[in-house]
């Protein structure tokens, strides 16, 4: 095995044994109008104070031939179509708790009282003396859901720059430990901090639909059939046809998701970044569309959960760090910039597989995936 | 950024710009009673030639304070209890072919006519002088989907020791444009490689529920309650309170997947052994029991479809060989074993995760995040 | 064809040509202690002001032999063990119109417009002076989605006792046509008065977890283990051991729903009352829970989206009306009632045909369908 | 309380008190070109025969303003069309036992066994002399689903005419009781005849893609544009447009179904024909697409599991007799001919209720609602 210094690795795992080296490829520029955002207090709504174009440089870890490629002709379409839109619509993570009651009655008279608490609960957890509390994870919205003799408690929050996991974790903890206890109208049989409603690192309906588990992110582009033709070697008839098929396809599959491959984008990024592996599947949930408009074909991308952070975590990392700083997203106040680049990039893959596969028998695929397949 | 010698990589990615390493914790023994298979020709029927015990010891690429130590309890755990057993119940991945008609009646046509082309396919397979064929993409099955006016071809491969999305898109290209074109009762409007039923790196109940991509594994241990008080600190009561709790959340959510963390020990694998993290998504999604049975829980969870290699594509790179080394696992003749010990790491986390959620108030859970939180 | 004067339906359906008829068996005393229920203005959060204790006879149209008896013996094992208690948990009806626009851009400035609309929309409602406007379907809660190029926006009302699908189409039509045309910020290429999100007749996990379309309804019993043995035959183990396998075959099977033949309970008091048959199937998602507990064991079902009246519609009809007599639920202010008594029915028969299931075999739930088969 | 002799109705079911009465309302003709199938022996392949035309009018046993004349006028539009065309593409109804074990390994060594035992248990349903065995209900597939320590055991049989619940309740019993429990490998803890897998009145993913729960219809029809225009009052281009609207909404809120308003047509028929209206929510579930193709717009809806029956059950009832008898489809050897006239209907309503929602802001839909909503 390769030598390596291990000292940069230290704190970030006990049974520290060595590393893993994967290849970083990287690619650009992408074209981006990106949306500036603030959150809004106490309610944590997402504001839109301005709007800034930016050509930015991805880092792609990757050992799949033709991946480099395929989203470089992708950035390639969008460029020459007047660049990427991206827009982020929502921004919380979710811990959701569980009390289990005897009966359903009392089930229902907890779930009563604790939707009312919230802004005691906010005001508890800025002043209360309790030791781990996060200042950072602020607390957005509390909802219950009561089924049989138990009641979820969804606590959403804004973390800042970070996932934000470790610092909900404690903050839920002493909600329910400390002010739950102390206040509850009725006493639960069990307290779980998390009754898996949470939407962590497993695929949900509601995280699909609604976000809550990192930031709801949308790209989109508006391809001009010139480029169409040109960059993509395909044709909007082609491309909309192509969606059709794929699109059924995936309802008939029971596919989480209507997208072509947002996986391979998203876990290049992360693994480049530092971000939470685990968390590829649930940030890679997907709501792809294409409609015809005047003049081409508007494309787009929703993530509805893409769990992204510019600190904390493997971010702190030297690798990470640098690949972060390519993109102008290393450190605070970066993580909305950060999750729009990586809408963006994943669009682009979107855009350059779908062309390959739109074309007649979807020969252009065959080609990348028979010449570029990679190491074999 | 840290100086590294590229030329190991160069072959990986196009664009090759430098690397992201991510630090590797070796911990075990795991103690597992693996199956041995092989598959029966024509039909890829697994037979379970006979079943052996060994320790090995797993690789985990991670920065999340406290995921090693976690793993490593719930191994012990197991350990005590007599230790895992894993079996591996299927082998196949999926390209899904559409050939889109202008109305039903074509494509019921043309479905009934493929459903009985199978034994010409695979004759054709084998002895076509067609260039880029693999011959270790065995087809194995055919199903069609009719919706509206255009009919899904599902072939189902094995594809060796590798997971082959390489070489399926190529067999698949050769059937569609050379064997369907040259016979086909009725000309399709287009035809695709895939057409979204395919399966991969997306999530969807198809595969969820019948496996198709990847190796479908189940691990499993009867856990005593001896070992469940010792090392777990909880018993079987909280455990099967924390179960419902956590069974029912997961379907209030529409969550896909009954289970805790899976992805959390897949991605850590799959980063130290080079496979393609892009799957780390359909690879996790997991169906968990808990059962009380004589003298403890039988706890269980089922990988429908994990995709791992132990050739080609990434675990060619000289790290992910070493770890693949670690487990007795590197190159032919190895995927089953790797798919089970990947199974057996899984349910050690879950087993240990699920335990620390279910003290009292799921203290040792917020304990082993406050205190190993990792990098913050 | 037997002779019937259609006088009492001529302004139920065009083309009227004769009737359908269908047995009514009526079985009881359900014993039910209830909520009673109102809704708080502006927010329509529903308020219990109080519980009462009541017995209650149901009127069942159906021609399954068996289907009386079975639910008439679960009855009995709850009013051994203290009947049945009843909740309702929320009640909402949803018209989710779409705006479809150029681009995403569009969409979210639009989203973020009408979002901020609820207290102008809710005083136009009242105010306006625009043919066909109800009042008594009042607008609670706008919630959008946007994806791609379009937005949709999830108009919740409630409805007084009425299902109001009739209601909230007027009023949302002249949301969208006067107030939205008029007061945009961008003009939409198209508006449709739905645009599949509303959950209207297709069942969907929004409406299944959340709630929205109907009430969303708990009937819960602590079944006594003496009920169980002498009323039901069976005993907690085996109920316990046939939830194992019934919840754990249900999310295998990508089942919307954990519960064992809802559908049937509840189609049996839809025709029997007059209630729309097409909203049969999304009436009965259900999700169903059992849990020991001190004494006996905890059964509940949940009904997210009952969708039924006691006012207009089928309900006018002679036979309906005399149906809902039974129940003392006709006319205005019954409806919370009417939702309760379908829930606790409906677990009657859960509670039934359950136990008939667990035994050895499933030897009673055999014998029910051999001796009882009904008609043939 | 309407007078009404309930002679007809005594053995329907217990506790029989009096009846409940539907208007019905006759439409048409809608012009269908049919299939005509008959299954294979021994594997219940259909074989479609032959095909012919023929014009029908269907009963709609409804209460609901508008629902006959907009019914009509979508068939009036596929009439000026060519008319529909309707093909069976599967048939059968599966009940799933379920297998308790104490562990996996017992649990996966019973589903390699039973997998191989399927002509054994053709011999025996049809050989042995067993009281209540049905020689109607054919078994013609056994799959087997493991996960943790139980087996689920999916018997998929063709029941002729009669949808069949209560025969192969009965040949499944025997099965388990008789035949596995003799020659079984392993012994079960447990083993329950339905483990809730078997697709009965709850709408699931499994049934939904592949079928299993009765009869898998797709009705077609290409629409031209006049038709469009003068019948339907609306453009290609605006269908097109709602449609993309619709299945995104649809997936967004996670419906099961891509399509309209199935449910109104199938409960409509249901009723009048005397089917289990506790079956309308299964037999709804549907996919409907929509594609331009030269001249017009083709049009399709698939039902996956349509249960539907010509005898047997409520359809022995005197109204439901003649209601069938209308359509030709009374008694033996014309089930799929119904199953393939309801889905046609079903068809119909989709073309004019979404033509009615596609026009100007949804003007017609609207419109048909205010002036014809029915009984108030």
């Amino acid at each position: 095995m390769i030598e390596q210094d291990l000292d940069p690795y230290v704190k970030a795992t006990e049974a520290l044994t060595g590393v893993a080296s994967v290849p970083v490829a990287v690619v650009g520029p992408l074209e981006i109008e990106l949306g500036e955002y603030e959150l809004q207090e106490p309610d944590g709504t997402l504001f839109e104070r301005g709007r800034a174009s930016d050509s930015v440089y991805v880092p792609l870890a990757n050992t799949e031939g033709g991946l480099s490629i395929s989203l470089y002709r992708g950035s390639r379409a969008a460029a020459e179509s007047g660049g990427f839109r991206t827009h982020v619509l929502r921004d919380r993570v979710t811990r959701a708790s569980a009390f289990l009651f005897e009966g359903t009655a009392d089930a229902a008279t907890f779930a009563r009282w604790i939707e009312t608490r919230l802004p005691d609960m906010r005001d508890w957890l800025t002043g209360a003396n309790v030791e781990g509390l996060s200042r950072h994870a602020k607390l957005r919205e509390i909802e219950t859901h009561v089924v049989g003799p138990m009641c979820h408690v969804l606590y959403a929050y804004t973390t800042g720059d970070a996932v934000g996991m470790n610092m909900i974790t404690r903050n839920s903890y002493a909600l329910n430990q400390v002010f739950v206890a102390e206040h509850t109208p009725v006493k639960p049989r069990r307290i779980y901090l998390e009754g898996n409603m949470g939407g962590d690192k497993k695929i949900s309906h509601r995280y699909f639909e609604a976000g809550g588990h990192g930031k709801t992110v949308i790209a989109e582009c508006t391809l001009k059939e010139d480029a169409i033709r040109r960059v993509l070697r395909t044709s909007v008839d082609e491309l909309l046809d192509l969606t059709f098929v794929g699109t059924h396809g995936a309802v008939a599959s029971g596919m989480q998701s209507i997208a072509f491959t947002p996986a391979t984008a998203i876990a290049a990024l992360f693994i480049a970044t530092g971000q939470d592996v685990g968390m590829v599947g649930t940030s890679s949930m997907a709501h792809g569309t294409a409609l015809r408009v005047e003049g081409g074909l508007n494309v787009s991308i929703r993530l509805p959960g893409l769990e992204v952070a510019t600190i904390g975590g493997g971010t702190t990392l030297p690798y990470a760090r640098s690949w972060l700083r390519l993109m102008d997203c290393e450190g605070p106040g970066k993580v909305y910039r950060f999750a729009q680049i990586v809408a963006a990039a994943t669009l682009s893959l979107e855009i350059s597989a779908s062309a390959a596969m739109a074309t007649a028998g979807s020969e252009n695929f065959y080609k990348a995936h028979f010449e570029r397949g990679g190491l074999r």
